[in-house]
């Protein structure tokens, strides 16, 4: 399923509703809310084993040809931020979720919708953002949609992107793979997307202007799976942060995940802006970071491709797999203490990507 | 490109936009104005030999194998109406841009972006249409996204679907392979969609109740390709009505088309509610109906085929493929007399599908 956020089609996890009868804004947060109305809604509709698994994106075999297919629909507010705008994210985004599977992506389809009173000039610049990220990334936008709705109907502009992939390796890449012993690999520093969307939005100024970290990650992924090295799953911490991305990992796999603190590298900007708006960085949306799950022997070697790679060079082990406290995240702290890293009840940063 | 009303990303004729400097209401219709839109700003950014086709899927092939993949977003107003909903309109209309391109629809993805406030109980009901729709259809939902944006930001529920289907046949079918000599054949009566929403958006009462026509045309296509019938282009008359499919075709193929009122069906509840509305059925939607070129040796043949499919049974051949007035559509009337059938330059009916 999704993500930009991880799994937005989310998480099995049997938990009634929170006593809503309507749509709030925490559904779409990426945490506990959106996962209660996937698995109340959308698994009992749609459940098929490729839906189930949960994962960014579904691989399906066409003609004995692995595909990965992806979706992921962008409502971010501003359209325009510092190191990017909606048509980067657009681009990127869904070129994520087919590398999360260790596909090398192909074709992108677009389908616009658009409130009426958008400046031209606004969407030609998307359009433009869309074009080059589609360059850098080597995928091809074949088809497309075009919708207007009315004046106070929309937001100016959402845009969804869809994904072909084709999945050359013979891995079994998915959330449920985690396994006690294996090795925590985060591919650098963590909450710049967010809080450069969010500094946009609430107008702060800082010395340092936070970019967003947007970025293609295929190329990063194709490096670690070179020379047959273990790994268990991928994902891209995205709306809802490396703290829901974890959370999801050791609900799929039933495994407990320990990280440190300390190894868990956030911008002094980054910290500052969090800080400043009373958030904590481990729940603050990504989108050019992945996470990797690796097994114990092949971890070492794979932070040292990374590393080489320019989307990977601050890339490290931040924790391991644990039988101890299935199903939970704990974080040793930099003071030395733990603490339990939950996933988000509801509402953190809306309309992120 | 798209279609639920003809491609949206569509029509490469080198129109300057009309003036605005702002997205109108127009530019969704299907008609001139969405035609300007995306020659101005959609081709000149990801011109390639797939988008350029201006069909309403791509097919591309990855390891030998032909697949057709095709996106949609779906924002009707209201989001129930008689004969179906927007869950039924988004599985039905993406299975049918896959079926024009001859192929057998296979995966589907879901991005749902709702508004803070939908009621859950209306979300089920959607999610449960889009599960029926699926199964009659035979295809997966495999992948799916789910935003939530602030009250005021969005219109309840919109739903993108995106689907791949397999081409298994070797021909190509596309909106410029129509020649002099053709003939025009169309699956049944027109515009009970545009009117059924209609109807039910203006609380319109009738005699008789209006009920869209969505369905799933696969099946019928594929009674169409047996036998070795000269096939050149399936459409699905879709936002901007068999009018605007028409134009589409003449223009891509730089033909003329000549139609016969008489032969083109229209339920009298629906000319009906067209007269009171000031509509002429020939823009108005339809969901499940389809238009085939077809060569003039097999026209007969496949239109007696058509016509043992239960959505078939209406099929008629209802003009011709000519080298006279390239690039028009002329109708012959009722009253003898003979019209040009244009592209609506603008909006007629905002946000039917």
């Amino acid at each position: 399923m999704s993500s930009s956020g991880g799994p937005a089609f989310a998480l099995s996890c049997p938990l009634p509703l929170t006593g809503s009868e309507r749509v709030l804004l925490g559904h779409g947060s990426g945490g506990k809310m959106t996962a209660e109305l996937i698995a109340r809604y959308v698994l009992p509709a749609f459940g098929n084993p490729y839906l189930d698994r949960l994962d960014d994106q579904a691989v399906v075999e066409i003609g004995g040809q692995r595909l990965a297919f992806t979706t992921d629909s962008f409502v971010v507010r501003p359209l325009f931020f510092p190191g990017g705008d909606i048509g980067t994210l657009a681009v990127n985004g869904t070129v994520n979720d087919l590398a999360m599977a260790g596909a090398r992506p192909l074709y992108l389809s677009a389908g616009l919708i658009l409130e009426e009173g958008l400046r031209l000039d606004d969407l030609g610049a998307i359009l433009e953002s869309m074009r080059a990220a589609c360059q850098r990334a080597g995928v091809l936008l074949v088809t497309g949609d075009t919708k207007v709705v009315n004046k106070g109907s929309g937001d100016q502009c959402f845009i969804n992107t869809t994904g072909i992939g084709v999945v050359e390796h013979s891995r079994l890449l998915s959330a449920d793979q985690a396994r006690p012993g294996d090795r925590v690999v985060l591919s650098g520093n963590i909450g710049d997307h967010g809080m450069a969307v969010m500094s946009r939005r609430e107008g702060l100024e800082f010395d340092t202007v936070i970019e967003s970290d947007t970025a293609p990650l295929h190329g990063l992924v194709a490096s670690m799976l070179e020379g047959g090295s273990e790994l268990r799953c991928l994902r891209d911490p995205t709306r809802g942060g490396l703290a829901s991305t974890l959370n999801e990992l050791a609900l799929a796999s039933g495994v407990g995940l320990e990280i440190e603190e300390t190894r868990i590298a956030v911008r002094p900007a980054v910290h500052a802006a969090c800080e400043l708006l009373g958030l904590d960085p481990l729940y603050v949306a990504n989108e050019g970071k992945l996470v990797a799950i690796v097994g114990e022997s092949s971890a070492e070697a794979v932070v040292g491709r990374m590393r080489r790679h320019p989307l990977g060079v601050d890339a490290a082990v931040i924790g391991v797999v644990t039988e101890q406290h299935p199903k939970m995240v704990v974080m040793r702290t930099r003071i030395g203490g733990t603490r339990v890293v939950d996933l988000h009840p509801g509402e953190i940063l809306p309309r992120i990507c």
